[in-house]
């Protein structure tokens, strides 16, 4: 079971991160969800890490690389669900995560995408 | 990170497995994801076992658990992106999944428990 699951929900695509992250691990999420972008066209990514109770400088790296992917794919990435001793430990790393938006859950996460997805005047509907 | 995230999306709720599962994780997502059913007054549960490339008949029960327990709680439950091999193997093991719903994907799981919400003629109107 060594690969993240990357969801498809309309035109955004969501994962939830709950085992630890070591490099091959991280790379190949960063491999399969631009693969999965281009595939669906998708617009924007949810990246739920509810379930980080500590995270790392690599982990805050990865987010910040995927982040940077996504949008050189024309799509938006917000990261969802941290804890706030997450939101502690990244500013004490010296890692806020700029250029990436959170909300607090994928609810907040999904209706923020939609915003954004609906300010670019795109004309597709889908939604979900 | 002893815990599978449980994610609200409108009146339903979404698990993805990606570990092993073992006892103590099992009884600990019953707990968690009937709280969450109860305070969420969720209507719907998706289980995503896309990533899980073989079963065993820990996993068929504990999925047939879920879903007993949520159907006393009135909510229908929607086991999604299941491999061929594994719907080979829990028929192999004598493990047809009687009355759980299957879909290919989240997407077509979410539009099946919206259907069965809709045909209950429920009032609230709440998706995503």
């Amino acid at each position: 079971m060594e690969r993240i699951p990357i969801l498809k929900m309309g035109v955004f695509l969501l994962v939830t991160i709950q085992v630890d992250m070591h490099d091959r691990l991280a790379l190949t999420l960063q491999d399969d969800l631009t693969d999965q972008i281009v595939k669906h066209r998708a617009r924007g990514v949810l990246i739920d890490i509810s379930t980080l109770e500590m995270v790392d400088s690599f982990i805050g790296r990865m987010l910040g690389t995927i982040a940077s992917m996504a949008r050189l794919l024309d799509a938006d990435t917000v990261v969802v669900g941290m804890q706030p001793s997450v939101a502690i430990t990244l500013v004490e790393l010296g890692l806020s995560l700029k250029g990436i938006r959170t909300a607090l859950d994928v609810e907040k996460g999904m209706a923020a995408l939609q915003l954004a997805f609906a300010e670019r005047g795109d004309t597709q509907d889908d939604d979900s």
